[in-house]
């Protein structure tokens, strides 16, 4: 794809549009297509191509016939093709030629049929790229853009027009979100259905989306996306500007298999696919039916500027379900400040709660919803309202909407800053509240069925405002995502080296090297002097072949230290010491831990070695690794994993976590993609549950937050200069008050 | 609560109503409930009390007026009071003398308002208990019970009746579910709000429900349970019939805060309703959201035999989710055996996919849809059935909602068992399906808007028939809950006993004592003693007070021994030796793991003591802890966590975790009320995840499940044996190979 963004005003805001195939038909394609694009009111030219009817000289509503594409005016904006698979190319080598700027192909049947369909596809694509047309589709249901009337899609229903965008790569998510949206009375400005992404995908559309005035929040739904770095440029350049949320089919790995069978793509990992929009600032959604609360909330409201939640309700029950919902989200439900109570407490009847909720009691009306809402609204403490409602008898659901509407949108919602505040609202049941929450809706004001979903959009509009404040992050000791070469201020001193190490080209050497002697993986000292050589803090270590080599290793690296046995079977990083309490370490002692002087460095050596070679004979054995005793976790420290795999759509996807159960077992792991930013870097260690640890929490010992910035950043380094490494796995990583050390490291080769 | 169920017949069948208080305007709520009574079709007699309309002579809604409650007849079964609350004690006191059998008290303005409230509310239930009579509310909205056309609610709306029962704690609650049903045209069987429950609380209800035999489903909505025990009870009585869903408000920390707020009730803790609710069978609701849905799918499915759920679709999006669904779910996606992938070949165009999900394409029309189900059904790998319907050009929604019911209703839905398998529908968009959605629900077929809850309520029925299969539990050693005393079948062995030792009062004189000498807890080797007599298999342990005292002892209990600096602040299970690596224990050692002989022992408490006594002069020292070195973690074995705190509203809450960041901070626990049953403690063990480890993955060491089980069975009586003990928390229990150990203790008085 071009990294320019590609003017697609032909496509979105074409002046004229002939349509390829059009019908007499409603029951066919090109007969719905151009019934769609009279009845949405476009007001450019409409050219319908149908030999047959230019042939008798009839025209297609009310439209004279064109005989056939070669018939059109040159230079045209827009065709859409409504023809089967077997005439598409051919037609489209005509459009060519009369220089046509943008196609729609809706026909199905291409590379998602096989091969056959696959060289077709290709064909497609030649033919648009040569001429420099846009291509959309094939396998498209086409496309919506309300700002100038157009309706080019062969889909049911005419959206009004509004701020929200949606894309998609399924045509039938296209079907059931337009059919979805209109019964919510949502409004669009563009709906694009990508159908196989023959040219235009999904970037491309986004960069469009974003340049959009029409559009306020953009929404998308994939099953994969088609050039994972060029999606990130374009979707990090968007969501910094307006809210691009997606849902992404294929979130698990069963999703994920799914996927597979229906598209035949290799997708990326759903954890790179998280990291992806995570580190673009998109917003992933979970679930279908969250796609339209979060869409309402972001295309009326502002984004709030803190976490403080106040929830107004008529009813306990209800705001303590808001409540509960709160307490998975990022918001908070801070107590109204000690003016707001007061004057909450002068409006209010005795029974009602001035706490948060704030119940103002079943008997409310709109004039005691009106005076608690000027109030919350007023409380600096607030950042977000939702206001709840249940049609008890005396609730007057129309006149109470009348009210939020006008408090929301009104003078009395603007803070010192004079910034309004999100007001979203939750009406309790059906009929009973229809004409109030169709009154908020016209208005502008969510309005939600459940408390639940209300409190999940507002929680979005948060986390994106958390991630677009672009608030300096405290000092890391790396200042960019990469570091240039030679570029280095502190002299790297052995054993603890940072990114800022300048590059040394003898870790690609240890990597060749392996690979031309035909290894799979490199393990043991080579894999620890590959990672000090890419400048990662690696404990000094050595392997000893005998009892004489291990005490002179250990008189060379200063005593104490520990030893390992050194066999590809159970060397460090192979499992026996990442931190587990491995069944083999019970079996066959496989180190000792700290070791004093050199009698007991000989003693151990002979230990290790009798011992495997009588418990497992057939263990390849190379000796022992002596390693400085720096660093043990023994001594207050943690052992940590950090690695990275290549995911094949996103390239290397770093990993952290700790050594053991948390990681492996409970999933407390994160994930970021490479290259890595030093913010990155600082959220990957704190959105570990683990995190408080590491800062001391519950007799944790406190380790260096900069190391382990700095370590991610060299491992990220190491990932994008290596792209002969498949992945690598650094376990265990000691970290303690004395400093950040590698002590185990196994790289794996392509 | 009375422990036999209350007869409830009179409340939910009356043979006749007096509505006290009755009036002509609908904008009262003595009028609204008449309207609703007379307009629901009752077919019992109603007398409609009203003074000044029968001094008038006047009729109420072409009823004869009753001057006054002392003119009924007497015996009456149901009288509804829509009175002023200052005028329902004198009326109470008057229906009580006429012998009517149940009450519905409406007004609010009892025990939430504070205490002259709580006051009434309490002579309103000393009149009812001492006549006999059954009294729902105060501050209900009435009851709704179709089966007799009986609406005594001034709720706005008549349900139709259906196999669902409700009941609530909360009126806003029963407003918004009543209002919703009717949105969704679902059947009600009794709907009830049970108000302040001064008298008639969930627990009798419950039991009424569960010999309902109009009621097929029971739904409730509750903030806090009024007798924990009873309920439980009754939960599990009725849960083993029907299902039982609830949504409990405040099942969060945030949420049980609003609770209080609300109610003013000492709610228990969310995870103490968690564990009561899982252990008496009912299936609790995350979101408000869901309970619609759940209630769809149990009130008119089988329960799947398993947990096999196939998905046929039109469309790969679609299908895609209901795939990313069913990971977080209990539910898997079997491929489809050879043969039914042979029939679906047969029956597929080409591009179709025959594996799970079936995608069967966007030009499916019924026919194709019918097969597809057919082959589906008959596939013994198949539990549950899944249809997704997008409104594509070429789908027919309402034909294809026809043989899907005919396919899910007819005898083609019979394995070889004969019993069917339960199925769903999720037809996508709302305008283009509605009239497919509509004939399914009709016809019973729960219909779902978005694929993610159709999966939801599918898993909830296969997590019920889990729960309801009474599979007896691999033998573990303890056969009843709670040990009969004295009956001990295996002779306690020093160090390792089991919840079949018998009772030892020795751990009763121990508390008691220590509360004679005002303590607030109890730690070290008293704490230790005391879980030994209470059958907890403690590891030999004594308090050396002299390095001499310590090789003494460390020859009485044979070495190795370990040594632990014994100290108030530092001891055992005061965090220090937890498991974690601890910033103490960097700062000042306080134990040495193994220690061979006598010589190594004496130095240790010299070193033990003496760096206590320069770093921390201000610690209370009393010495080392001395205790055989078995079945030490660092032998390949683990360091767990066992307790109990003490739920106010439900009794001693068991948790059982891993020391460390995996309980503490990431919540990988799991909750147990006692009395546990052995089947309780095999779940125990089995909920936490990282339960693979016990069972030797990823290198842990093989532990007894049988000691652990019979660990837990040990604490569960020990609590319930010491009420005055607050809680307890035996930490580590090092379990490995050698078997399981408590290595620490504490003990917390009430």
């Amino acid at each position: 794809m071009p990294q320019q963004p590609l003017d697609l005003t032909p496509l979105f805001e074409p002046a004229a549009v002939a349509v390829v195939g059009a019908s007499r038909s409603q029951a066919k394609v090109g007969g719905m297509l151009l019934a769609n694009l009279l009845g949405a009111g476009y007001r450019g030219r409409v050219h319908p191509v149908n030999p047959e009817a230019a042939l008798q000289g009839k025209d297609i509503m009310d439209l004279p016939a064109v005989a056939s594409s070669a018939e059109l005016p040159d230079g045209l904006d827009l065709a859409v093709l409504c023809l089967p698979r077997e005439q598409v190319l051919g037609e489209m080598r005509i459009l060519a030629e009369k220089g046509v700027r943008a196609a729609i192909v809706l026909a199905a049947g291409f590379r998602e049929t096989g091969r056959l369909g696959f060289e077709a596809e290709m064909e497609l694509k030649r033919i648009a790229t040569k001429a420099g047309m846009i291509l959309l589709g094939p396998n498209s249901l086409g496309l919506i853009s309300t700002s100038c009337g157009l309706n080019a899609s062969f889909a049911i229903g005419q959206p009004k027009p509004g701020g929200v965008a949606f894309f998609s790569q399924s045509g039938a998510m296209c079907v059931a979100v337009l059919d979805w949206a209109m019964g919510l009375n949502m409004g669009f400005s563009r709906f694009v259905s990508l159908g196989n992404k023959a040219l235009l995908n999904e970037s491309a559309v986004l960069r469009y989306l974003g340049d959009d005035p029409a559009t306020k929040v953009i929404l998308g739904y994939c099953e994969s996306v088609e050039d994972g770095g060029e999606f990130m440029a374009a979707a990090a350049e968007v969501s910094s500007r307006k809210p691009v949320l997606m849902l992404k089919a294929g979130s698990t790995a069963a999703g994920a298999r799914a996927v597979s069978a229906h598209t035949g793509a290799i997708s990326g990992s759903p954890a790179a696919y998280r990291a992806a929009f995570r580190q673009s600032g998109v917003l992933q959604v979970a679930e279908s039916a969250q796609l339209f609360g979060l869409a309402q909330a972001f295309a009326t409201q502002p984004l709030p500027g803190g976490s403080g939640l106040a929830i107004l309700t008529n009813s306990g029950g209800p705001g303590i379900l808001a409540a509960d919902a709160c307490a998975g989200s990022s918001l908070t439900l801070p107590r109204p400040s000690t003016e707001t109570l007061a004057r909450l407490t002068e409006i209010l009847p005795s029974f009602a709660s001035a706490y948060n909720p704030v119940d103002i009691l079943g008997d409310a009306g709109p004039e005691r919803y009106r005076a608690a809402l000027t109030a919350l609204l007023a409380d600096t403490q607030t950042h977000a309202v939702l206001v709840l409602l249940t049609p008890t008898a005396q609730a007057q659901a129309e006149a109470t909407a009348r009210t939020i509407i006008e408090a929301a949108n009104g003078p009395e919602n603007a803070g010192p800053d004079g910034k309004p505040k999100p007001v979203a609202a939750c009406f309790m049941g059906r009929e009973a509240v229809r004409a109030g929450r169709e009154l908020l809706q016209a208005a502008n004001i969510p309005c939600y069925d459940f408390p639940e979903a209300a409190v999940e959009a507002l929680d979005a509009l948060y986390v994106h405002f958390r991630r677009t404040q672009k608030a300096t992050p405290p000092a890391t000791s790396c200042d960019s995502a990469i570091i240039p070469e030679g570029d280095s201020v502190l002299e790297p001193t052995v054993g603890v080296r940072g990114c800022e190490a300048p590059w040394d080209e003898e870790a690609r050497f240890i990597v060749e090297a392996a690979k031309t002697r035909g290894l799979i993986e490199i393990i043991g000292v080579e894999a620890l002097e590959a990672a000090h050589a890419a400048g990662l803090p690696v404990l000094t270590t050595g392997l000893a072949r005998t009892s004489d080599e291990a005490v002179r290793l250990a008189g060379e690296i200063g005593l104490p230290v520990s030893l390992h046995l050194a066999t590809p079977e159970l060397g460090p990083a192979a499992g026996a010491w990442s931190g587990a309490k491995t069944g083999e370490d019970q079996k066959l002692a496989v180190r000792f831990a700290r070791l004093d002087d050199e009698e007991a460095v000989r003693q151990a050596f002979l230990t290790l070695t009798s011992r495997a070679a009588r418990l497992r004979p057939e263990a390849y054995v190379t000796g022992c690794l002596v390693q400085a005793a720096t660093g043990l976790s023994g001594e207050g420290g943690f052992e940590l994993v950090v690695g990275f795999t290549r995911d094949p759509q996103f390239g290397p996807l770093l990993s952290f976590g700790m050594a053991g159960v948390s990681s492996e077992l409970l999933g407390d792991v994160s994930h970021r993609l490479a290259p890595l930013t030093p913010e990155d870097a600082r959220h990957m260690l704190r959105e570990v549950r683990f995190y408080p640890l590491l800062r001391g929490a519950r007799g944790g010992a406190v380790v260096s937050l900069a190391e382990l910035e700095r370590l991610l950043l060299a491992v990220s380094r190491l990932a994008l200069r290596l792209p002969m490494l498949a992945g690598a796995e650094f376990s265990p990583v000691l970290a303690g008050p004395g400093g950040v050390h590698v002590a185990g490291a196994r790289l794996t080769l392509r």
